[in-house]
């Protein structure tokens, strides 16, 4: 597992590294079907991981947000090379990078790396969670508490309609959107946010599977909108990330746009 | 005016070292009757902010978020020491230092600094927009086309209803909430974005004084949710700052939220 995690981390530092070139440069941005952007570090960045899972786990799959390599393996490397490219291409410097090694739809490693605060979030399955070798844990703040804070992603042609479940809410809970769901997972995990609300299906596990790992390492609680266990090599049904204390109250409201 | 500026952008660096410096510390944050939050490196900025223009200019006023200090003057000094504050708490590199010049109601100098890319935003009136040092202009996308992004901000006790308002452009535009006003208003004066939707009312002018220099001197237009000119020394009435293209249509939605 260890090994895992120090493959895990220095594709991490590479795609990171990628990232911040490419960031104060031209992004070279393209429109895929869903009007969402790519870059050509995402498609760099996708292309690294794939190459290098070949060169050092050839029986491993590789399953990326913008290209894969499927091999007949329980194993599958599961990554979002720029989470939050919209902001990306903005300049706005919050974008992640995301991997983890999933065992039969389980997330058992996970790095989450911010190369613009040099912050790599990690853990492994049953051991805890860690920014910069450092236990992290989730806030335990109640729902509607004074600086109980909820982050959201949206967009149009999702499934789940999480505007309307913003506007629910936040008469309760101060709202943000960090604009990376990473990320935003990755404040859960360390404490300063509660939850963060995701209403991604295909290719959802893609941006979730290592924040999935981190967030529950770290004490939290991670579902689909449904309140179930999901499997991150495959669709998923949206996801609430949370620091558990708030996670039934937040299904509740979110079941009502189901 | 040149002098005003580089005291402007003095008072700009020192601000952003004292927000990087307490990032990576406890926030110690309190909040405000509005639930609110605000920080100690508030305090001390707008504190800086208000002794170093005692020194400088001493008939001049300062009008901070945070702190005043009225004087029988026309100059007054508008500042946000950290606008994005709660972003700020939760550890998202995005909040920037805005400060600008009003005479009789009118900024002509402004500073914005966001200290974690190091971007120095300037203009002085009639001058030209820069970030560091280069110039900067607006995009020339229309509303609708694809790649437009407008950015707005929103709370729960603003006058007005932004949510409604995003719930209503969604379908023709990408939304985003970079959580600083002011910093979402430098990626439209660099043109990352088209338009940013601000529903402040009193303070309101503190969190925009900059921004309205610097968007209207990049080739950009500002105004009140009513399609008017503000003066920025008193109360506002909202704020749209766009790349002009999209100005009108945009009024016209928020038109009906008024």
């Amino acid at each position: 597992m260890k090994e895992y995690l120090e493959f895990a981390q220095e594709l991490a530092y590479k795609a990171g590294s990628i990232m911040k070139e490419y960031f104060y440069k031209e992004k070279q941005t393209e429109y895929k079907s869903d009007k969402t952007p790519v870059t050509i570090a995402d498609k760099m960045i996708n292309d690294y991981v794939i190459e290098q899972v070949k060169k050092k786990y050839p029986t491993h799959s590789v399953d990326g947000e913008e290209a894969k390599n499927i091999n007949n393996s329980k194993y599958v490397w599961v990554c979002d090379p720029i989470d939050g490219t919209s902001m990306f291409t903005r300049g706005v410097p919050v974008s992640v990078f995301s991997l983890a090694l999933v065992y039969e739809g389980v997330p058992i490693v996970g790095v989450v790396y911010d190369p613009f605060l040099n912050d790599m979030y990690t853990a492994i399955k049953d051991s805890g969670a860690y920014c910069n070798d450092k236990p992290i844990k989730v806030s335990d703040k109640e729902y509607g508490e004074l600086g109980c804070s909820i982050d959201y992603c949206m967009w149009n042609n999702a499934k789940f309609d999480t505007l309307e479940i913003a506007k629910d809410i936040r008469k309760d809970v101060k709202l943000c959107q960090v604009g990376s769901t990473a990320h935003a997972s990755m404040l859960v995990a360390k404490g300063t946010i509660c939850a963060e609300i995701f209403p991604g299906t295909s290719h959802g596990h893609c941006d979730m599977a290592a924040s999935k790992l981190i967030v529950t390492e770290a004490g939290g609680k991670v579902t689909d909108f449904y309140g179930n266990d999901q499997r991150y090599d495959q669709a998923i049904n949206g996801a609430i990330l949370t620091n558990n204390k708030v996670h039934d109250k937040l299904l509740s409201k979110i079941k009502k746009y189901l």
